[in-house]
């Protein structure tokens, strides 16, 4: 029920990503029966794998997430947040209300054992194909040791789902020394170099789309500003070359040609081919979706959602971060000794 | 001496400002008098008002600014800031080691009175005209009060050199609502409510480009990180043209019309329209020219520190910080009485 053309964009995305999939998983519609009901009938649905779960109620887009989240317990975030938290769907997406989603997501399926603090990977497109920019919302302040968190749910990410060999790991600063930055930076700076990673160092805000790192942490203050500006590049470039030809006939046809190959340039550059971001951290799969979702966004964040199940990344992250507590901890109690 | 084509296009830089301004002030070049004379003789020079101050030596890029500025009393950066200090010149600009430059800016001309931390404020081009970015990479870890200056220091630029009237203050966040953000953000919003700024509230990384705020609050950390990354994006593009048209004459082709379209559409979205990004806060007037700087960015550079000093910028900043002290200092006074 999330998102701007809900459930319309949701059923019809979902519907083509079990298309091509060929059939492989069941869909699981949350949201008003009736409403989901109307959209699958416009589609061929005979013999496809799906089913309707009914949930009464809607977060809106504006509403305070913890709030909305206790008074709205019949919601399609929390019903289908729920269903996930009981093993009977393995992952869970949504276009809605992100707040409310992040929140239903760490409180509902959990933490990771180990993690501190469950954060967005959000992939970027960059120069050769994409680098995954975490974490690029879910926390304002962050102390050192959840930057490194991050690195170490970003590089799985990055390893099983972008298919980089062992990803190379930046931290976003204002400069290559060890020595810049803030004093988070400053102090994560140490903590990486010594946390096993393939950490190439600091990097900076022009390195992103050169494509520099395959991960590029950032605190979520730090990622969601850099990210909504990113997403704002493209509707600026339009709406420029939009201006340019208003009111010239000559002009309107010279900008739809070359809006029509700079569409073929840029392919991949739109956030809708990633589909979504995920949560990384959290006792599940569960993937954020833009409130603009395109059906082809959503049929991206389904077979995204699909792949990160096969590749159980919750377990892998779990793996992991045990990993590198004990090594830490062994390294501190031999430093002692 | 600084810059990445130096003194080359320095000189025609400065040259053609002079030009253009129809000899109406005097342009002082300092660095190592024969290279400058050198680059001077390929330009007509007679009856033009200029003249040449010798300085022996250069600080490379990759220099460590206090180092470097304490060994090389005899820089182009050093000489000149020096002149400026002395009263000898009324503007220096550079397109060197900006951390050099800037320390220089500080050490040497000092803040302006009631000014805790001197900013970088950057002209960002937006779809109306030019919004300006500060601190766009002075100051890395700030506290809430200097989030106010850099707004008062903002709006007296955004006011008197882009023109804005009443100049709109927003602060960039990641969400619009006041509790929003890391610890800075929540805890700048309220300083900004009081401080007598046109201030409009947060603003996201999409609003920049939009032209939501006349002027965009950030520390230097988030400032120079979106400014970097804003950068990059031209470039990037550039090069997925280049690639797209790469070993088809027919794409070449359409490529080079396209590009000389998107250029026209562009025009003002690149760096170099600004010139520079001014040091506000320092005694005096202080332009940090960006180190790829062309002989066209160069010459609006000089122009635009003709501009700030004919408007008496550090002038105007210094009443509006004593006005904004004293105003605090009042209130401050009546709320314990």
């Amino acid at each position: 029920m999330g998102g701007d053309e809900a459930p319309l964009r949701i059923v019809e995305g979902g519907m083509r990503a079990l298309k091509a999939s060929g059939n492989r998983f069941e869909l699981v519609l949350v949201g008003r029966k009736e409403e989901i009901e109307k959209e699958l009938s416009i589609h061929s649905t005979p013999g496809m794998n799906f089913s309707v779960v009914d949930a009464r109620e809607v977060i809106e887009m504006h509403e305070t997430p913890n709030v909305a989240l206790k008074q709205k317990r019949d919601s399609s975030i929390v019903v289908g947040m729920n269903l996930h938290k009981e093993g009977k769907v393995d992952a869970f997406i949504s276009a809605g209300n992100t707040g409310a989603f992040m929140a239903a997501s760490t409180l509902i399926l959990g933490r990771v054992k180990g993690v501190g603090r469950p954060a967005v990977g959000t992939p970027i497109p960059t120069i050769n194909d994409a680098c995954l920019l975490i974490d690029s919302g879910a926390n304002s302040d962050c102390r050192p040791q959840h930057i490194v968190e991050f690195g170490i749910m970003g590089a799985i990410y990055a390893s099983e789902i972008l298919k980089k060999h062992n990803p190379t790991v930046g931290l976003l600063n204002i400069g290559e020394e060890s020595s810049k930055g803030n004093e988070l930076a400053q102090a994560a700076y140490p903590l990486l170099e010594k946390s096993g990673l393939n950490f190439i160092g600091n990097i900076e805000g022009r390195d992103i789309l050169m494509g520099k790192a395959d991960v590029v942490l950032a605190d979520g203050f730090v990622g969601n500003i850099v990210l909504k500006f990113a997403e704002s590049v493209l509707p600026v470039l339009r709406s420029r070359i939009r201006g340019y030809a208003s009111g010239n006939l000559f002009r309107t046809v010279w900008a739809g040609l070359m809006g029509k190959t700079l569409r073929k340039v840029l392919k991949g550059f739109s956030y809708e081919a990633q589909g979504g971001a995920p949560l990384l951290g959290v006792n599940g799969i569960s993937i954020i979706g833009h409130g603009g979702s395109t059906a082809w966004a959503v049929e991206n964040m389904v077979l995204r959602a699909e792949e990160m199940v096969q590749h159980k990344i919750s377990q892998l992250i779990e793996n992991s971060i045990t990993k590198f507590e004990s090594s830490r901890q062994l390294g501190a109690s031999q430093g002692k000794a």
